[in-house]
């Protein structure tokens, strides 16, 4: 059974304890963000996450969506929990009080976002691109689009969605054919058809707010001549209700793997009136505002499913006996015991707890950074905290998914035949996962991403955001006496990463085939050596607090324990992946194409 | 779109070039058994595969199975299918002749069989299961039962199953409850309920066979009271027809992440008749003999899989148009380059490539060894072609189911937001390629088997069956002009399985956890080593061939390519998984239950 309860004991060691530097409640426009509201915050949270989210996840799976005469309707279920989250104000907490947000902070929203999609990731999707839209139009739309549009989208009485593939072009959108035609009065007629559009059509919300990328007849061919447009599915009358339709119609429902209670739409553009956000030809750098969004929150969906995977596993393990110890019988009255006694069982178990925590950590360190970049008023602060969050932006998107989904499986694993049946819901939590690893850029174009513009940006400036800090931490500690170990793991992983760069760096400048040949396995070297940070700090933590910990002492012991796992069963990875990156892009790119 | 050609020209490398010796046809009883003959009956399988079984793959998952007052049909273009398959002699290929078999060796038959899997796996089941159920009949039943049953599970009139798994009791047996009443006329009535029953009930045959492990009143407790029954859906007439029904009852269909077209059965026995098959409370150990088939076959699944999903993302790599080369543009008179121009997605194309490759070159050595096994005139020679298969099908097993969910994955990612959608195909190969992780002993008790079973047999004596060959190719090559790079690497990564060995073994003698937490890793190191060596035997053939191979050359080249790709990197993954070993059991046991 999907089992999940969420885990404010280490979210609020991720934010208080962790990153305890800035305090939250020190930036400015935080003062009233301070611990106690925080956690009232996130037990809520944990309420309706619990409570609403998690009860209507496989029925979502089961009903999927429908689409009859251009009418989509999401699970029946899906009503309910709707109402039920937006009258609680959840579509609001990260959106901005001028508009009826709640203005509260990345680092506190993104650990609600966790927990949403621990519960249900395919009910996520319907706020989540609606609050996507909320930022898009917020950074870039004028003054009246904003007023017009805003407010319902941050009450969530209207939702949002983000119009980019055709189904020639997902990756390369400079190939998009969808056009717009001005008009007299100051907007655009738009024409073309969209593919993968989530929540493109539903039955949650009175209207529904598109943002259509397309082409001025001016424009640029490639990636240059696309220009951002705001379309909704009903034009606004003068008072802000719904008033006429426009020309946007769901054309058919995709059927997909997973996900199945979000309505993933193809979607056709008539002559629909829409408005340009933005500068004309500016549209994808106005979209990428919201995909580096977007993209950290999708790596939050990976995070999200594995520590259900986990939680689920856990229960499981406890519950189903099979089996003795091999180190003696742990269970005499019961005809054998739970499969927890079994190493293999804990190896998947411990493998699942260091990458949900330690994702989690590190998530908590780049959302911390997102708001001083948005709220310090420092301004080399502010540079240095952006700098951070560009360059950690496709780490936390790829890695967090592709562990994610590792999770998802070992999960399932650990339940044998029952988790490939549908009864306990594991299964279901791999086919949901399974997509974060492909949408808002696929994990090998966030790794081109990595290398290809982060890297580079600077001559490595992005970088020292991360190496510094990392580098100061091991020097400080390796004759530490009781994290000397840990510190020495990290520090030869650190040294792979860093003779990686260089490698990287050096061969990519003659050849940018060599970058792109290591692209993926230095991406996964980087994100293994952040969370090997994460969990030497944590660990660090742990060992000062255990002492005094009384009450919580099996929490920083668990720290210790499973920060070990890491640096002992998961980090030695990092020396094959400098192996891989070292031999170079010869073997990749040899093969003549006709001998595929 | 799923695309599959049988890879022919491999699969003579394999048999007659890289497994050469002893020739299939120098081997007792096969002299007829020429490559002429063998070429025949691959290209006959190969017809069957891609033009009667992947064009109802598709069909079978979305249509399913379904139960209706006890009667369950399979999807109707099975029918067909099956009809084909089995009017072609498909069910007999590797059956004795004696039974109206074909008489065909492994060597042969694991390459069909992996046609079949590559093109249908949930097809695959029903004669998969008949061949596992004929096995076990022709090993241990009376000579009167073997009458009555074989000829009509060989030629494929009747179909067979194995009925083990019972609710609370699936890789521990010793639980299970299903009883065994003898009756005065020498049969017993057979009395419980079975789960995940594959073909447990189908409209495919006229009767089945079910093979159930239940426990007679004298029973000892645990595994060592567990007997062997054979069951028939219809006890047969004298003149062997079906006759009465017996009381055997499929209950409910499980609905299952894939393989959707293969009915997964709970089973009723009530007082069913059945008839002893080998002697009493001996029947896990005739099971097994069943089961060490199977193994092999299960992993023969994960390669088929993985073969269609690397041809797909091929053919979906070239057809794809998505952005330029980084090395300049390709295609100018096309909008955009085909993906396969850039290096991340070769790097997924030649993973899967080398992954598809490596394991058919293991798969035929132990599928070589089988049949050495069973035909060879020399006692020694037996004896050691055995202790290498029962060493090799764990592994065999493990590795390739989980390195085919890895392709099928591969595929699904190039083929991006195309592959999470049903339309290309990808995402039913994911999900059918997952249950192959978990059935006939999930890959994690594969791992304990090796550790704890074949590791220490007779001091070690397994390993030397391929320790041995493998270090006398080392020894032999280490100067090698253009092997050399290869070998140094085959040598390291082979280092350190011997290292891990050693270690396992001395930790592991004084407790059995420090064994079993180093299980998983350790196949992983013994597999990854293992189709290292069969790539460098590769590269050395390729190398030696290729001089004088004419139209041949794109063969040998892709070999040398791919064998390079695997020996920089994938092998290095050993360096790693020999530090996890080493670190031992401490961080993965450590962990109080309570604290998970």
């Amino acid at each position: 059974m999907q089992t999940y309860k969420a885990p404010l004991r280490d979210m609020h060691f991720v934010l208080n304890e962790l990153h305890a530097e800035p305090a939250l409640s020190s930036l400015p426009g935080l003062a009233e963000v301070t611990p106690d509201l925080v956690a009232s915050v996130l037990e809520e949270a944990a309420k309706l996450a619990e409570e609403v989210l998690l009860p209507c996840n496989v029925a979502g799976d089961l009903e999927g969506c429908t689409l009859e005469n251009g009418v989509v309707r999401v699970p029946s279920s899906f009503h309910h929990a709707y109402t039920t989250f937006r009258d609680g104000g959840w579509t609001a907490i990260a959106s901005d009080p001028g508009f009826g947000g709640q203005g509260l902070p990345e680092s506190v929203n993104k650990l609600v976002e966790e927990m949403i999609c621990a519960t249900n990731l395919a009910f996520s999707l319907y706020p989540g691109l609606t609050h996507g839209a909320y930022q898009a139009i917020a950074a870039h739309a004028s003054e009246a689009l904003k007023q017009a549009y805003l407010p319902k989208l941050v009450d969530g009485t209207w939702s949002g969605t983000m119009c980019l593939t055709e189904a020639h072009c997902g990756t390369d959108l400079g190939m998009l054919r969808t056009k717009a035609e001005p008009r007299a009065d100051g907007s655009y007629a738009i024409t073309g058809a969209k593919i993968f559009i989530s929540s493109g059509e539903h039955d949650l919300t009175e209207n529904i707010i598109h943002l259509v990328l397309a082409r001025l007849p001016d424009a640029p061919a490639g990636t240059k001549g696309i220009s951002m447009f705001l379309v909704p599915k009903f034009l606004p009358t003068e008072d802000g209700r719904p008033g006429p339709r426009n020309g946007v119609l769901c054309t058919a429902l995709e059927h997909k793997m997973g996900i199945k209670g979000s309505a993933t739409c193809q979607m056709s553009f008539e002559a629909a009136t829409g408005w340009l956000v933005g500068q004309p030809h500016q549209g994808l750098a106005a979209m990428f505002t919201m995909m580096n969004s977007e993209r950290l929150s999708v790596g939050i969906q990976g995070l999200g499913v594995a520590e259900t995977a986990y939680q689920s596993a856990v229960a499981y393990a406890r519950d189903r006996i099979q089996g003795r110890a091999l180190s003696g019988t742990k269970s005499p009255s019961q005809a054998a015991d739970p499969i927890l006694v079994h190493p293999d069982v804990r190896r998947m178990l411990m493998t699942m707890r260091a990458y949900t925590e330690g994702c989690r950590a590190l998530s908590g360190w780049v959302a911390r950074a997102l708001d001083i970049a948005e709220r310090s008023d420092d301004r080399a602060t502010r540079a240095a905290a952006e700098d951070f969050t560009a360059l950690m932006t496709p780490i936390v998107k790829a890695l967090f998914t592709d562990l994610g989904y590792d999770a998802a499986n070992l999960g399932l694993q650990v339940h044998g035949g029952h988790g490939y049946i549908r009864d306990h819901g594991m299964e279901q939590l791999v086919r949901d996962a399974r997509i974060s690893q492909i949408y808002e850029g696929t994990n090998g174009i966030q790794a081109l991403d990595l290398v290809g513009r982060k890297l580079p940006t600077g001559m490595g400036r992005l970088l020292r955001q991360f190496f510094h800090p990392v580098a100061a931490f091991i020097e400080a500690r390796s004759n530490h006496p009781e994290l000397g170990a840990m510190v020495k793991g990290l520090g030869r992983a650190f040294g792979a990463l860093q003779l990686a760069t260089t490698e990287i760096a050096t061969r990519g400048l003659a050849d940018p085939e060599e970058a792109g040949a290591a692209a993926t396995e230095y991406l996964r070297l980087f994100g293994l050596v952040a969370l090997g940070f994460m969990w030497a700090r944590s660990a660090e933590i742990a060992l000062e607090k255990l002492p005094a910990a009384n009450g919580d002492a099996g929490f920083y012991q668990a720290k210790l324990v499973t920060a070990r796992f890491y640096m002992e069963r998961v980090l030695p990875q990092s020396g094959a992946l400098l192996a891989a990156i070292k031999s170079g892009k010869a073997a990749t790119m040899a093969l003549p194409e006709a001998l595929f």
